[in-house]
């Protein structure tokens, strides 16, 4: 059965997409731990980050870079931070998110409830920096 | 200046290594999260993770995925899980560590006080996983 991941990429469920090559798709967390925080998974379902093939694993931060540029630029922070948890989902994917402390990245506080609008606000100044 | 961690990787202050080549050097953290937590570093100096140069970013986590491999297979864990923070050593660094859940990555909580003896067993089992 097809990931949630797999949906969202084939636009069966939808999302607020950010990036997308051939082998990898970028979009909102809708329960961002901050505002601006990303989700970036490859195409090819695999449960384990590092069961990921060498090639794609050599693509997949030269395909995270700009996009983490852009929410570094887009959101008042320190820097763009990564963690790969993958508990919950089986289909590698890592986060991005954008930190000021170590908390912003702790997945165990409560996440933001934003709205629909807020969601594609941060959408649009996200892909504004990317183009 | 020399970052803490450009002195590790010369020698001039002591490290539990776990596997180094031409571009990369990974050790153990001497504060833990958890047994099994490593720290993978360039051997260039970067301050922030997004600006290492992409011929490296595509090498960083096919480095990593033998070291997250044999981390998997020494310690009880659901799976190897990555953090990038890097608000504390102005050198860009990847942490490795085994994870049953999300608080296993949480950087907010305490670390783990090990004794050289456990680190040196520890850094034991991952390298003979490794070779």
């Amino acid at each position: 059965m097809a990931t949630i991941f797999s949906k969202i990429i084939a636009g069966e469920i939808p999302s607020f997409k950010i990036a997308e090559n051939d082998h990898f798709y970028a979009f909102l967390d809708i329960f961002p731990l901050v505002k601006g925080h990303v989700l970036v998974v490859p195409k090819v379902e695999v449960d384990k980050f590092f069961d990921v093939s060498d090639d794609l694993l050599s693509e997949w931060l030269v395909f995270a870079k700009p996009i983490a540029k852009a929410i570094e630029s887009s959101f008042p922070c320190n820097r763009c931070g990564i963690s790969v948890v993958g508990l919950e989902v089986p289909h590698a994917h890592m986060h991005l998110v954008p930190i000021n402390g170590a908390d912003d990245l702790n997945f165990t506080r409560h996440k933001l409830k934003l709205s629909e609008e807020e969601l594609k606000e941060i959408q649009a100044t996200i892909v504004a920096k990317l183009s």
